[in-house]
């Protein structure tokens, strides 16, 4: 039997109108890998669909402890060409491959890891059954990079040793939501539930019109998600992420080793929450914590003074974006 | 103060004679990984320096949890170019550069991760402090690829998809040791006793010879050690191994798959055991399971039923080899 799950998809949100975005850590440490934290990875799920961002050692691996399904990622956003933002790609690729996949990879990133992503298919790729398009991102503009059905994924410049830019994830406006009792009282047919939801009154037999406003509660606002790291403490991004419902930040240094953030272009977090006071975000998480920090609570406690609103990123750790 | 390290030991050696040999299993899996295993990959301790065979993604992490430090390892034996014995190679040449190595790191493997190895050099790791050499390693013939002054390192011909090789480790045979008892009575300086472990026997002051064999015990019978993955079933690698202490052989699938053992190059529990028998092994270690197999212990019966002293390798077991 052919089902066409874009319709049914649409039929369930008639029924099930928000559904959540959920933010899945799988990597939130630096460089230098501890035994509490793992290179940056993560995973945006939005409507059933999963973009990764940043691909760390070890993604494979932390996706089937947390149940993640790898077939289901369709796009991968790479921040920066540095080894813990990409050495996760490799055996993510070939394991999909051995998975049985058939549906294209996407991969956004700086122009400066394409030979890398090609030798990798070249040398331990040969003779796969899905294809892998690489996107390359201009790091230095802001501009609309990936939109579809649900999401438009925007660059955010950021200031790092290489090319990297974050991401801004906006959920594009839904419509409002079908008022179930109306629809019954009316008796109203299934088939005209999606141009009702598009803006459309329904006349009765009778000829009485019932407005669509009757009809239908508000659309939920859209949400959004923004991940900006590694960065050098970058102010002049907050116009780009303003209001935003989650900003994760790095905060790789506590404030008073200031001056190893600036030589290694990184954050504090209190420059993190800085961002965010700046940015009017709704909450912030910080990570990618230098394998120098042993206590993060410190962090977490630096961010607050400024941005009361401030989580730690954890391996592991789920954030709904409501 | 200057310790001459080289000296040091040996003198540790006078009192503590036989150190073990330790075998470190990181990762027993296949090229998919699991819930349970990581990829292949290795530590083989002897004297206080770590040989590491195979390389799979997740090595770092895994040794920092054993607490195994990596800046011991000097030689890494990369069995074959496939992505699950090479893709933890970026991850640990970087994280050993951020730990300031300056030592030289020797990796020995086929001439086909050449390119790779160079690949990741340049891309991820211009100005570190230290210097990377490849050893390529004839896959095809059995010879000596490497000694240093405590072992020998032999390839073994394996048959796989691609060029492939196992290694022996052969312990060098140590000197005599000497009876500590007969120092003291004798009065014999320490400045002597490399040459009386060397052969030499002893005048006293009234000359008396004390002879070598009253002054020293037998020295204790070289081990050996022998990795054999990915293979198809390859009988004719046991005149090579003859009388190994230890022997890891993969085992990727019951006897019931020896079709799909055939078709992927692999080998069977059974015939694994069948290796070690004709190889009048003392041990046998199974690994690199299928990630079909939800339960190993069906693996080790078959085994055994074979060579009785078989075990399970899984990660993060240690293995003594006496």
């Amino acid at each position: 039997m052919y089902i066409d799950l874009t319709l049914h998809t649409d039929f369930l949100s008639l029924l099930f109108p928000m559904s959540p975005i959920m933010l899945h850590i799988l990597g939130c440490g630096s460089a230098k890998p501890t035994t509490n934290h793992l290179p940056s990875a993560q995973i945006l799920e939005m409507r059933g669909k999963f973009y990764m961002i940043d691909c760390g050692e070890g993604v494979q691996t932390t996706m089937q402890k947390m149940g993640l399904g790898m077939l289901k990622v369709g796009h991968i956003f790479i921040s920066h060409n540095h080894g813990d933002h990409v050495f996760g790609l490799p055996g993510l690729i070939s394991t999909m491959a051995l998975l049985g996949r058939t549906a294209q990879l996407h991969i956004h990133g700086p122009e400066e890891m394409r030979e890398f992503l090609n030798m990798v298919l070249k040398m331990y790729c040969e003779g796969i059954d899905y294809e892998v398009i690489f996107h390359p991102v201009r790091t230095h503009e802001h501009y609309l990079i990936f939109e579809d059905r649900s999401i438009e994924v925007w660059s955010i410049p950021l200031n790092h040793r290489v090319p990297c830019s974050g991401f801004l994830f906006k959920e594009k406006q839904s419509q409002p939501h079908i008022r179930r009792e109306m629809i019954d009282a009316f008796n109203i047919p299934v088939s005209q539930i999606n141009n009702i939801k598009a803006g459309a009154s329904w006349t009765t037999e009778d000829g009485t019109v019932i407005p669509h406003e009757r009809l239908t509660t508000p659309a939920d606002p859209a949400r959004s998600y923004a991940y900006c790291s590694d960065t050098r403490y970058a102010p002049e991004i907050a116009k780009w992420i303003e209001g935003v419902d989650l900003l994760y930040h790095e905060a790789t240094f506590p404030h008073e080793l200031l001056t190893q953030a600036k030589k290694t272009m990184h954050t504090t977090a209190k420059e993190a929450a800085l961002v965010a006071l700046k940015a009017n975000a709704k909450k912030l998480i910080i990570g990618h914590y230098s394998a120098r920090i042993k206590d993060t609570s410190l962090l977490l406690q630096e961010a607050k003074e400024v941005f009361s609103n401030t989580i730690l990123a954890n391996e592991r750790l789920k954030v709904s974006i409501l």
